[in-house]
C-alpha cells in the first residue's frame, strides 16, 4: 500500500529550498510513499526540475503562507488557502495519509486541530516528541500545546505516547512515567499526584514519577508532563547543549595546540556530535487529532526536515491513530460510544 | 567585623569526613571567618586534629542526626538535637550569621522555616542557586521549595533574587526575568501572565519572558519560576550534561586511537570540564528566611562543600538579609508596619 505525505513547502525559516529537496531525497529513500507537495505552483515546480514528472509527486497550489510570526487566530481566520492549512485539508479529505509542516507551531496547532477535530475521548491535543537517552530515546508529552492540564488530561497524554511507542517502535508494554521533582517533602502538585492516581490505575505499564535527570536516563519509554513544563525541559535542554557544544568548540580554538589537538580528536568528536544530532530527533506530531499532524522545527535544514517526512510516514505507515483509537475506545467506552451516537 | 558560619558537620552522603576538611580549608582562605561545628564532638575533634584547639572554631555538640531519606516533618518533631537543628538554633540566637547543611532539602526547609520564620512581607522561602551561562551566571528561584505559587510569590522571588544579586555581586540594577513558553499563540499560564505584570510595575529591571534557553544563554541575571518548574529545569540540566560528559568520555574511550587524541586533549578537555564543573555552583540559599540557610548538594566533596560555605560566608557578610528585607519594606510598607506593631 502506498502512504501519502502531504507537505506545507512553504513553512519553516527557509521555505521550498529546504522542503523541496528534502521531498526529493526521502522519496528515493521511500519507495512505496507518495507526496503531495502544497504551496505556490510557480516557485515549486522549478525547484522540483525533472523531478516535477515524478508519478509519486502530485503537486497542490496554494496562494498563501503564514507568517513564521503570524498569530494563529488570524491565519486560521483568515488564511484558507495558505499552504499550511491546504497541506491539512489534504489529511482531512483523505487525499494524504499525514502531513508535515515548519510553520508556526501555533497557526499549526490552530488549524490542525480546526481541521481535523479531536479524537473520540480525547479532549487536547499534545505535541509528542523522541529526545536521546543513555539507553537510546523517550517520546515526552505535552511539549508546548497546553499550558494548564488536569490529571485526565496526563492521562490521556500517557495512553497516546503509550500507544505510539507500541505502533512505531513495536514495544508491546512501553513504560509510562509522569514528570515530577524530587523524592523529598513535597512530591510534585496536586495535579501531578492525582494525574499519577489514574495512570497507575489505567493498566498501562506505569512507572510512577521521573525526575528531570531521569528524562535521559532513559528511564522511561514514555514520559507525561504539561506542555508548560515540557517546553521548559526542552528548551533548557537545548539551551545547555548550546552553550557546550559552543564552549567546547571554543576551548579547542583557543590556540594552535588546541587546534592540533582538534584535528586529533576530529573524528571522536564527529562521533559525539553525530550521537545527538538534533536533527535526528526532528518532527513532533501532534496528538490527539484524527490525522496525523508533523511539526519541523523552524529552523530545519534538508536533512532535519527529511526525518519530519520520515515520522510523519512511519506513524501513517504504523497506523499509531488506529492504535490510540481502539485503546481509548478499550478504556473508555462511554466516550466512545458518544462519537458512534 | 568577624563573620561567623554554623556547619550541620553531619549532613550530606559522606558526613563529617567531607565537611571537616572543607571547614578547615575554608578557615584557610578566609581570615575573617569564625566557624561553628555542629555534631557529635566524639566524631568531630579526632578529624579536626591539630585545628580543634584553633580559637577560630568553636565545637558545638548535637547528639543526633536527621537521616538523609527522614521525613522533613517527623525531623522537625522528633530531633530536636539534630547537628542540622542546632546549626540553624545558632543563627537564630545570634552565635551565627549564617548556617550551611548538605543534608536532606526537605528537613532543611522545614526547620529552617520553623526556627528562624519568614522576613516580613515575604509568604514563602524559596530556593536559590547559581547556573552558568554564556555570558558568566545567572540566579534562579525557585528550585523546589514551592510546587504551587501564586503571581504575588513570583513576585517575592523577584524582589529576593534581584536583591541578592544586588547584594553579593554589587549590581545596581539586576536585570530579573520570568520563565516562560514560546513566544507562539499561548504565553505561559494565568499564573505566569499575572506574575509578570506585578514585576513589570515592580520598579525591578524586569526584562519580561525568558525561555527555557535562555537561562544558559544568560538572558537575566535573576530568573523566577514556581518550584516545581525550576526543580525539572535544573534537574533535566544535570541529566543531560551528565549524559553528554559520559558519552564524551565514551567515545574518547573506544580503541587506542580514539585514547591517543584523548591524551593529547586532555588539557582542552580539562579546560572545558572545570568551566561548568557542579561543584563551582554548589549552595543554593534558602530566602525569604530571617537568616541564612544554604543547602548543599547529598552529595558534595570536599570543593563542592566548601563552595556552599564560602556562598554562606558571602550572602553574610553582604548583608543580603537587610537588603531584601528594605527592599521590601519600600514596596510594601504595610508589611512591614504588621511586622513592628
Amino acid at each position: 500500500m502506498t502512504t501519502r505525505i502531504a507537505i506545507d513547502c512553504m513553512g519553516g525559516d527557509h521555505g521550498p529550498s529546504v522542503t523541496v529537496p528534502a521531498a526529493i531525497q526521502f522519496l528515493a529513500e521511500h519507495t512505496s510513499a507518495n507526496l503531495v507537495l502544497v504551496g505556490q505552483e510557480e516557485v515549486l515546480r522549478p525547484l522540483l526540475g525533472t523531478h516535477a514528472s515524478d508519478s509519486r509527486i502530485r503537486i497542490v497550489h496554494a496562494s498563501e503562507v503564514v507568517g513564521m510570526d503570524e498569530s494563529p487566530a488570524l491565519a486560521l481566520r483568515n488564511k484558507k488557502d495558505s499552504s499550511m492549512r491546504v497541506a491539512i485539508n489534504q489529511v482531512k479529505a483523505g487525499e494524504a495519509d499525514a502531513c508535515v509542516s515548519a510553520g508556526n507551531t501555533g497557526a499549526l496547532m490552530a488549524i490542525s486541530r480546526f481541521v481535523l477535530k479531536m479524537l473520540p475521548g480525547i479532549d487536547r491535543p499534545a505535541i509528542c516528541a523522541p529526545l536521546p537517552t543513555v539507553k537510546g530515546h523517550t517520546h515526552m508529552l505535552d511539549l508546548g500545546a497546553n499550558v494548564d492540564c488536569g490529571p485526565e488530561h496526563l492521562l490521556q497524554f500517557g495512553i497516546m505516547g503509550a500507544m505510539l511507542v507500541a505502533a512505531m517502535e513495536h514495544k508491546d508494554q512501553p513504560t509510562v512515567g509522569i514528570l515530577n521533582i524530587g523524592e523529598e517533602e513535597i512530591k510534585g502538585n496536586e495535579v501531578v499526584k492525582a494525574a499519577a492516581e489514574l495512570l497507575r490505575a489505567s493498566g498501562l505499564n506505569f512507572v510512577g514519577n521521573v525526575e528531570g535527570d531521569g528524562i535521559y536516563k532513559g528511564d522511561a519509554d514514555v514520559i507525561v508532563c504539561d506542555g508548560f513544563v515540557g517546553n521548559v525541559a526542552l528548551k533548557t535542554s537545548e539551551g545547555l547543549a548550546q552553550m557546550l557544544a559552543s564552549s567546547l568548540r571554543e576551548e579547542f580554538k583557543r590556540n594552535w595546540l588546541t587546534k592540533l589537538a582538534a584535528l586529533i580528536a576530529i573524528s571522536v568528536l564527529n562521533n559525539f556530535k553525530r550521537r545527538f544530532d538534533h536533527r535526528r530527533y526532528n518532527g513532533a506530531i501532534l496528538l490527539g487529532l484524527k490525522g496525523i499532524s508533523v511539526k519541523s522545527h523552524g529552523s530545519a535544514d534538508v536533512l532535519a526536515f527529511g526525518n519530519a517526512i520520515s515520522r510523519a510516514y512511519d506513524a501513517a505507515e504504523n497506523r499509531v491513530l488506529e492504535r490510540i483509537s481502539s485503546r481509548i475506545a478499550e478504556m473508555m467506552p462511554a466516550a466512545a460510544a458518544v462519537e458512534n451516537v
